[in-house]
């Protein structure tokens, strides 16, 4: 069943150019536009048959009935008032970007009919080469609606996630910053500053551990910029959240505390691995 | 080629159970004998295959010509003066635990025949369950020599090393226990204080990335408080190493500078792809 008539997905990069895998694996768009900076890109994305049509002029998503905003969170906030110029009055627009709170005050206004969307999905790559209709499957997509986001927009967006596979779950975009903060921002703040830490010369003695912690250290800096400058406060909060631990796991070394260390480490474990 | 006539193991776990799988399947022993607390490990290392007799009775080991200790670095410790009582004067005996100052300085006087080794493999699995006879091929194992250890055993040692695939770094112990408090010790009390960050309620929208970036706070807390206690006044430098670059990254958040941010991404990212 086709949901949409035209879908326009601006940024065709690991995200944008997956949900276009997924759009047409479902069938769920007659036609996708693809609109990306990069024609390297847009050409990848046609040979990968993501998209139906693709252009660098933004122009070519008029008449679409849904619209993807997939480019971090700075450029999304750029081109919005633009794209507002173009698309119909009863467009829907969502955005998929890691931070939502200025993204949904701005975008609501500038949009009819927009709803904040994060799929909690993808990973450190980067772009249409890494892009997988399967990358929702059994996904989180947090829904971020704001007060006077019409139910019938909800539910047409939750469909949609839901066809690509996604758990949905809605929460006001304030309460998505700050848990989002702990969950992913300041594990990433973490492994840019632990990859910092080590000596190049210490580098070939890497073992597996320590790959798998610093993973997410090869994230895409504009992306990560983007997303740190957007959710600063809460950032700054969840880091200083974590200092704490640290210093008192530190504490507890200095102390040769063994009873103490045997409680933190068995409350990590435990809580670990209800995450399976 | 037969390196050994009987190899004794003692502690059949991840490591030890590896350890035994390896050495059958590359023929290097005539007879491996396990020892472990527990008769279910045993029992699962007879049905494995790993181990030709098992028993809680150290005695067994008696005649070895190889005598891995595989267990938790106190247990090691704890053992090491009995055992020396139990094995021939001309047994080469290793241990595979993750620090190795305090180990090699007591075994090197209790044995005539220690090397202290640390192959950087396994996971934050435990047990004769996880264990594979493969875990090593292409991993590095680190040799820690005193400056008395006979070249001959460090040859010797150096060889089973290679047969079981792995590559081999010589380094003084004391290095070797700054090093891996940089690359392991210190990751570790990072995802366990990450974890101990996050809210139970949070748990269920917890993305991939702190999935991967806490795998190794479920480690097992028995073998990470004796690495901690062993190991203490380096992990609590590297700590330190750490909290200052963590600091840094939070003051240029609260600089909202973006520049300089740009500059720490990319110095971590760079860094990480170096890995692979």
């Amino acid at each position: 069943m086709k949901l949409f008539k035209k879908v326009g997905i601006v940024g065709v990069g690991l995200i944008g150019g997956s949900i276009a895998l997924a759009l047409k694996k479902h069938k769920l768009s007659r036609m996708i536009i693809g609109v990306s900076r990069s024609r390297k890109t847009l050409l990848l994305a046609k040979i990968r048959k993501a998209i139906d049509q693709g252009s660098q002029d933004i122009n070519l998503i008029k008449g679409a009935d849904l619209v993807v905003l997939a480019t971090p969170v700075a450029v999304t906030l750029k081109l919005a008032p633009l794209i507002s110029k173009i698309v119909k009055k009863d467009c829907i627009v969502i955005d998929v970007g890691s931070t939502k709170e200025q993204v949904v005050s701005r975008l609501n206004r500038i949009f009819a009919n927009y709803l904040g969307t994060h799929p909690l999905a993808g990973s450190e790559k980067r772009g249409i080469a890494f892009a997988s209709a399967d990358i929702f499957k059994d996904s989180t997509c947090i829904l971020t609606p704001a007060e006077d986001t019409n139910p019938q927009i909800i539910a047409r967006v939750k469909k949609l996630w839901l066809k690509l596979g996604a758990n949905i779950v809605i929460l006001p975009a304030g309460i998505h910053d700050q848990v989002l903060s702990l969950l992913s921002h300041l594990p990433h703040a973490i492994a840019f500053s632990l990859m910092n830490c080590i000596p190049e010369s210490y580098l070939r003695l890497v073992p597996p551990s320590l790959k798998d912690i610093t993973r997410i250290a090869a994230s895409d800096e504009e992306l990560w910029e983007d997303i740190f400058l957007t959710n600063r406060s809460n950032i700054i909060r969840s880091i200083g959240l974590f200092q704490n631990k640290l210093e008192s796991l530190k504490k507890t070394l200095q102390r040769g505390d063994r009873r103490s260390l045997d409680r933190i480490l068995k409350e990590a474990k435990k809580k670990r691995e209800t995450l399976g």
